[in-house]
């Protein structure tokens, strides 16, 4: 049987292992919600949301790739399939339909924040477990924080 | 209300919509199932399985973006949220864990199967309502059936 | 005297010579259309309308050379003239002096809806005469769509 | 109603304006008269003219963009509708049907020299005006008698 | 033994398999046809001709690759080799020895001629067994027919 | 002590240098104001413009090195100091705190407005002096006028 | 009125924002003052450091930008305004006039000397208040003394 | 009628001239079996043979154009024509059908190993003769000796 | 004689200095380590391994020069020198002649062991004496434990 | 016989005519006496000499093409052969063998020097005869200029 | 006084010096010969000559800066002087004024044909003193034959 | 056991293979070396060395890559391990700690002149053996000598 000889403690690897899991499934369902808004947005703002939707879609699906490849690297198998992304995501349901630009900035404004707070509190739990992953989760941080700025300067 | 002057009849939109819907679901569950099979892949194949995966992977994302575009452009919003995925996907779930590098090839034969039958259904059903749309399917069972043989050939 | 050795029979010819002599006029007039309103818009959304137009210029100005060639490519001489354009394109008039934001996109609605309504009427009418004109006439209308549901996603 | 502040005194503006909307004309109408020879071109220099064609094309197209946005930018709507280009353009109409290569070649020097003529007086009448519109002149000036000596040359 | 599980009926496959390898013996030989009057060219029109031919080279290349494929793809093994070529091809023999220009233009017209006649057929032979591989070969005359009107066009 | 072989009198050299260091002075305040409000904008246009700001950036900073680099080479040395800069520029202070759109797209039609009027006075104060400069100070004005159309078409 | 909802507390947010502003400032400084002796520097070393400057000024416009955007992000308004740029930089001003290569050396030493003592105590007093602002500083430190070196390296 | 002045005496043309047409037709029939094996390989190994052998058809197809320009220019006439290459090819017919990855292998290794042998003795040859010749038989021996170790190292 | 201004202690200079050195030695001879190994592997995963190794190549040698530079920062005299590699690289000599595919992932999991062991000592032991240096070697060893893990899942 | 229709007056053509024919004698000598040296400096500031000597060369080669065409363009036909260059160029001769590179700078210095001079007075006599030659010379002057300053510097 | 240690014997190195010397001025020559012609050729195919030429310009210019180099690196100083290459180079000169295409196709056959003469004694005379510099004529000479070809098979 | 079919009987192979082996070793410690003063030069040409030693480094590099792969192609394993070349390079130690920029560039003419020395050996005793090995040889000489003239010329 395949077993990955991680340079962590096993106390450790559960925190991180954890911390992983929950920023993958997270990422995945971001660049899932961003890219239904990209789809069904309309509005005079329109194309300007468009375009910065198909950022935070790049954003997450290179960041998915990122902490799954961690996941990985430390001998712990990371879960992306769409069951399991749908069951234990931390960003509420995207909206249903045609969206209005102003509401479309708002929904990304509410899932980024719900990932950021997620995002904050493993930066958080993982530094003492593995410096490394915690050097990617601030890094995936910044990028998030980042575009939350933007969105919410869309409806200041 | 937002409405879209759409150049097809109310029947033709039905059966072109059930198609883009159907074909936008499948294959953002390819997507996923074949970053899975990426991540989890192990075995003496895994450079040359963990590689092909995302080449997959960037197909089957080129191609749920233009059906979904297809859908709004027809009036039709779409839907390729996380729960309308796993709930509606035609691909049968990928395995849990890590995944040995010739059960990694014969879950993307299956799902590649699995996908390729309906969408050849979607050419035959849609080349009356909107030749248009029927040349996107096309395009697309081309691009998956390539594919399809790259894996069974992997498996030969 | 220059004779191509056309493929395809005097009646199927002059058929999908019309189509295209008539995809020509259309599209050299939307690149023209488009560029119009390009200098001409002012308002708020001035500069996301003004980007987004020269992405219809772009798409009008390919598909212009696609069915001038075929249409050479058949043996029929097309016309792609300022004062033949002027006279037979699909189009309305653009309007004359600045216009609104609101307005430009409007006027691309209703030059692309025009171009389409025809364009499609071409696709009907070339498949059993040629093929691979019809082709090259669902791909351009495929573009077309495309652009009309950002304009009129835009005024949504 | 929108109103630029412009630079230039009334008189100033209207010289320059008028020779900004007859240089637009002019070089729309270079760019169909150029492509409409680039398909209709036939002989033995077929290949070369068809390349050195699409060559004054760009250059065209690039300037009648330059010139039309220099007008916009001192605030006088520029005109560059199929329907005014037919009417005003100075140079005569390209040809009906296949052209010989010798006779298009000739063609472009005829085309060339006509807009050359009318904007080397652009270039006198609008240095007292407007220096930064006058070096625009000058700079198409140059590619355009680029253009026509090369043209002269391959009927030379 | 190795089994490509087909999406077509038998009779299908042997109406697409026979028309798949029929093509890429054309578009193999059609490669080097074309290289060998590459090579073979003198005349005032050498350079302009030796240039032209690679583009034809090019695009037979692609298209053989494309066809090839195609066929491993539905399970029907193809066939390049040049004793197949050589024995199958629809194309005569190129001249032996240097070639004057306006001979090796007559060349690639006879040439392109007589595989898009074949193509034609197969464009006709194949809609109803697989809309797929007749989209293959009417994207294939498309090209061999804009190569075709360029020779024709050289010579008229 | 260095000193550099200039091709300008004295008297010429003293016109032109204080144009060029005027120039440098306002191109380097540009840059900074635009960056300001590029950082600090907030409203629905915020994408658009806060995207637009930056290629005023980039033309500031260009051009502000190719004026002080001119200064340089006629011998006169060019002082973009911040002290300098916040001293002698002709530009307003830029608001203090968020922006918002509306006030930002006018801040820079003001701002464009300052430094073209005087870089006019350039154009027209150095062609005696030194006709090199002077097509320098064409050049900017062009790209200047140009961002200032831009700015007030979003205000329009 | 405009408030970003900050993931920080108010004492964190104060001590974070202070230290982005100040690293602003100083940055902006910096990129001025290299900038100032880029133009300025004369001597047989001249290529080399005029060169080594631009590198400086680029480290310095991308960090600025990255630390503004970043206080925008945890919603403190930046401010890098020439004339705060000029009363709150740590650099001293740099010298008047030309400036000998060897001297224009030890002013980028003194320059960065002084930018990097102040950073690193940005990043000893951020870690608590907000990592994923520290973990810029760190960058930003790590790229500002590489510089520091190689021009201590080019006056050893 | 069309002469090169060759700089070779007739003997040494007439050694050359053979040397030359041989490593040309070794070369196409090198491209077309390693095309064929490329499309009809299976077996684990797919994917990385398949790869492996655009890489030698790369080489092949690149030296086959340089050794028939050389011997065009020495006023030979090259002959690479399908007949004259299945005709006097130094290269065993590929295998039909289906082939084993491992057996793909051992194909290559045979077809290069023929090749290497023939084009040894063309160094061997030449050298008197031509040593401009010469060398471009020895950069093609030099890159497929190169091909020849990895398929070799492939099966070790 | 030469002395940089360090921005640390002597005693933190001491232990980042020769974590640094370490550093340095560790991946000159991981990138040796990987070259031999690249240019001696043999056997069915030939190709795959081949390439994989030059990644290794890669990230090492873009690593030994972060850290060789980051020391030249601080003050501290980096040694890379052959001899200086061959004594005090913490990996064990790679095996003498060709290796086996499966020997050479091996080999490649064991070195990368090594250093990661070593590296993530370095983490840990600099954090308090300068961050900066700490930042990179978190970034390393990022970098090595995927690579690890890829070879590691290579003989899963 | 050729005659290009001349857009100039005899006289005219005669002042323009003999400015272009000195300006394009002058650039070639300079890329010839800047490669002269580029390839016999010696001393320590050899690379940093070496390297910018090419971009003079650049210059130099760039501008003499676009003369020598407009030369061309206005029906005078250009000579820019060896002899004609040794005989009538501006430039002192460079010297002979190795050269320091103190010197190599002073030689440039003069080069350019000598150039410029000669091209202001094109500027100055070529502005009412034609307007689009004078506007090339004062490109190429602010290029030289540019040159001269950076090697003054140099040697400042 | 600089003397580079050579790896020639005294002998050898005035055999291989004197043979760069004269392959420098050969190719400095045939550089400005070509683009005299390029200037200067009228005629039906003038543009493909005019294409055509730049190529030849193109290889002169890199190969004499690789031999002038070469030189350099044996310590013999290269001259590549106006008046040396009016003085001493191999080729007739170029015809005064315009050039008739025909006329320029042979006078590159002449200028070609005289340098290769010269480049392969300088083959032939080099192969003992000095193989890499033999090899270095040997890569130019084939160069150069290409070209001749070329231009011989424009006019066969 | 692995045995290469090798094109040369055992006698020859012995002499080439030494000689490859040999040249590996040097060319890996020339990048060692060229890598160790890169870190370790100081003085005011600093920059200039820095860099050149970068191109020295790449060189090395690549040819390494090549000799190595060239014994593998002949069935001579390569050794570049670290121990290997400590042992057996033909370049003396680089001096330890910082290095002035004069005796860096002499370190550099020792190392380069130490590894032609052996390199022109190599060419000399291949020929006969092996001529694709000896052309390998002369390109490595070409390019080091290369680098040894600019070197001496930086202390000329």
């Amino acid at each position: 049987m395949y077993v990955v000889t991680s340079p962590l403690s096993d106390a450790d690897l559960k925190t991180v292992g954890d911390a992983l899991q929950g920023a993958l499934v997270d990422l995945v369902d971001l660049s899932l919600v961003a890219k239904q808004v990209h789809w069904n947005v309309v509005g005079p703002r329109f194309r300007s949301v468009h375009l910065q939707l198909d950022e935070v879609v790049d954003t997450a699906r290179l960041h998915s790739d990122t902490v799954a490849e961690r996941a990985s690297t430390l001998g712990v198998s990371p879960d992306g399939r769409s069951a399991t992304v749908a069951r234990s995501s931390g960003i509420a349901a995207a909206p249903d339909g045609w969206v209005k630009d102003v509401d479309a900035v708002q929904t990304l404004v509410d899932a980024l924040g719900a990932v950021i707070t997620r995002m904050r509190e493993r930066v958080d739990g993982t530094g003492e477990a593995d410096p490394v992953s915690q050097d990617i989760f601030i890094g995936i941080t910044a990028d998030l924080e980042k575009h939350h700025w933007m969105f919410q300067a869309e409806n200041g």
